[in-house]
């Protein structure tokens, strides 16, 4: 059950047969049915997830429109930290795009995995400088990329996903509409021939 | 010399007497001379820097235009992350807009500090938590507040540095001309006498 999370631990920091005991009881397995919500605007975030199985967007709503910004597929961590952290109102959802299993901690339970996993803190501080980074990069890349460079990133980043979910999120996600998609598919597969 | 550090970090955790002998000989200090740089577009960003003493703004040059979008004062702590924990070059500037006093800890030495201080994972992981959510909310103010909003959290953030830097800079980062600033100055005085 907890076989994906303890490895992912594992490639950042090593663990003892009693930190894996604890991270088993501290993770709980949660299963989210396709089109049902991890997290909606305006609730707290009361939890980090690993996702097991699954596919997630994460979207704002401007002036109506949903706008997804992010995934998280199989074997990332998925939250929203600006919530998460200082337990204030969400701005953003997270949506399933599939039927999905995912293991989840609380905010409570996760000082409990930094203070009592000998590596824990290291961990955390890791994973977070991660996730700061990844938000860093993909913030520089909506305003200085234009929309083929943008896919191209979403390919190489999410290869696994593609097939997987409606084009209109990948259109909404890239910035253009659907059918304007369509176009930089047909140019990149166009170049790649030769 | 370390007094202020060692009390910023004991704010968050506890230190033994030893990790206060190791942050001491960890941390160096530097004098950055008024209009100095401790970080130039280009260069990858080597230190970590705890102001004891100035002030200092972050910028990226925009076509040709300098655009602040950030302050250092006494107490904070300072570095470009997005280029200081992957390394990599730095998109952006951070300028001494008065003569100031830092104390600098290298990329190696802050691996140092994170292995060797009891607590100082925690204080790392913390304190990342922090930046990062400082990051989101600044963020956010960019794109969803107007001028006079972010004058006044600009005083509300940095209410110690509004009367020693130039008011263009101030301008900057609020996003207007100088003389629009001064409209937003006086309307908010004629408000505060009512």
């Amino acid at each position: 059950m907890h076989f994906e999370l303890i490895n992912h631990i594992k490639q950042v920091v090593s663990l003892t047969g009693n930190d894996v005991v604890l991270i088993k009881r501290l993770f709980q397995f949660t299963e989210i049915k396709k089109n049902d919500y991890f997290l909606q605007e305006g609730q707290i975030c009361r939890q980090v997830a690993f996702v097991k199985k699954g596919i997630f967007r994460y979207f704002i709503n401007e002036d109506g429109e949903e706008k997804t910004f992010s995934f998280s597929s199989e074997n990332r961590f998925m939250s929203n930290y600006e919530s998460f952290i200082p337990q204030t109102a969400s701005f953003q959802s997270i949506q399933a795009l599939e039927n999905s299993e995912i293991l989840t901690i609380s905010h409570s339970d996760l000082e409990q995995f930094y203070l009592k996993i000998d590596k824990g803190e290291r961990f955390g501080r890791i994973a977070i400088e991660q996730i700061f980074i990844q938000l860093l990069q993909d913030l520089k890349s909506f305003y200085t990329d234009n929309e083929q460079q943008r896919y191209e990133k979403f390919i190489a980043k999410y290869p696994d996903i593609q097939q997987r979910i409606p084009q209109y999120h990948i259109a909404s996600y890239v910035g253009v509409k659907p059918q304007s998609l369509s176009r930089i598919r047909k140019r990149i597969i166009r170049y790649s021939i030769y």
